[in-house]
């Protein structure tokens, strides 16, 4: 079931196995943040774009009984993601759809969709870092594939009017966020800034965000901060989400 | 030099002694917060927009040698700040403006100033709480006399290229705000969000904002955390600020 380069990571705080795969992509602390902000619906219809190997939707899927549909669009990550949906029985659940989000509205009915999360790719093509030669973690990682813009567009169109779009995102486009949030008629309303460490004085680095589509404007709620180390371990909260201590 | 519903506040962080007016308008802790995230240069231009009774704007002048012109519509405030400018002795630094800001560009060159402070009446009409039946209090508090629109509008036009606007405000409208920043060419630097109490798992209730005049976007830069109170004292930042230990 595994490939040379797999491994099978355990997700202890849901007693979650979740293939992994250093030749493709290993989930980080960004999509167990992500997972544990997004306010999920207890039925209906989930998405996950750019579900990568599929950890986000996997974990959604203890906190909701709505179907669950991992959109991504690397056929070996697609894979991956439903062996690991088979590793922990939740067929019947959650399934992979191995597609270019961008035409989704080709295979899915617009305006149909209670709740979408995303963990993104975070950079610009040219900008940051460099981009990674290894194509599939660039993809995930560069915005060779699809771009802020794309998932917010078809996210929009896929929504239910007040259904609700949760990102985890670079704080230094926040602005482009709001901006496309705005285009798109997506309204922000949670915000939950992350930081490195606690006591260090260092800027976040990630941000969470809820927005509703068709929302009203104005009614943006900012939660207190998130710290992911305090000393040389994980913060209490952290540990919970990862370790469920 | 007082009226009978007037007092003198001292700053003892700055030894500044302010006029204030029950009747009129109090400064509050974000006047102070204000003025001490706001990076002013060592020296040029700077406009402290709805100046109020001019703390801002005389908490400025310490930080630097620029010369201060504080605008301000309302004449009886625009006279406690010039009182308070006699009072300090700072003639020579800080002078009062009794205008309409959205008239500005009559009355000064565009494009001159290399910083703007502003502290806006926060909510819009008919918004939030009822408008104060006191007129003086109603425009400092609701958007009577000048929107945030116009503020940023006439900070853009009244800027240099990469002079910097600092504001502070509600974070529900922060998705208004970043539109509003994008339309008028400003873009967002830094971002400190302001909670009430430390270890309250409270939402944040005030936002410090500031923007660079022709910017790049995707600059962001989110600052840890401002705590205004630790159980039932200020916290040692806040402190420092107010009392100057």
């Amino acid at each position: 079931m595994l490939t040379a380069d797999e491994r099978i990571d355990q997700l202890y705080s849901s007693n979650l196995k979740i293939i992994q795969s250093s030749k493709y992509f290993a989930f980080g602390i960004d999509a167990i943040l992500l997972a544990d902000f997004s306010k999920v619906p207890p039925s209906g219809k989930i998405f996950d774009f750019c579900a990568g190997n599929g950890v986000v939707g996997l974990f959604l899927s203890h906190k909701t009984k709505a179907k669950i549909t991992l959109i991504e669009i690397q056929p070996p990550l697609a894979d991956m993601a439903a062996r690991s949906i088979r590793l922990n029985q939740l067929q019947n659940q959650v399934t992979v759809e191995n597609m270019d989000l961008r035409t989704i509205t080709d295979h899915f009915t617009p305006d149909s969709i209670d709740y979408i999360s995303c963990n993104p790719p975070y950079f610009r093509i040219n900008e940051g870092s460099l981009t990674n030669p290894n194509k599939a973690l660039a993809i995930a990682r560069h915005e060779l594939a699809v771009t802020i813009e794309d998932i917010i567009a078809n996210a929009h169109k896929m929504l239910k009017t007040n259904g609700k779009l949760s990102l985890i995102f670079r704080p230094d486009r926040l602005d482009e966020l709001f901006v496309l949030f705005k285009k798109y008629h997506l309204a922000p309303k949670r915000l939950r800034f992350v930081y490195p460490k606690l006591n260090d004085n260092l800027d976040a680095n990630m941000v969470l965000v809820e927005a509703i589509n068709r929302g009203r404007e104005n009614g943006v709620k900012v939660e207190p901060p998130l710290y992911v180390y305090e000393n040389d371990h994980y913060t209490k909260e952290v540990r919970r989400l990862v370790y469920g201590q």
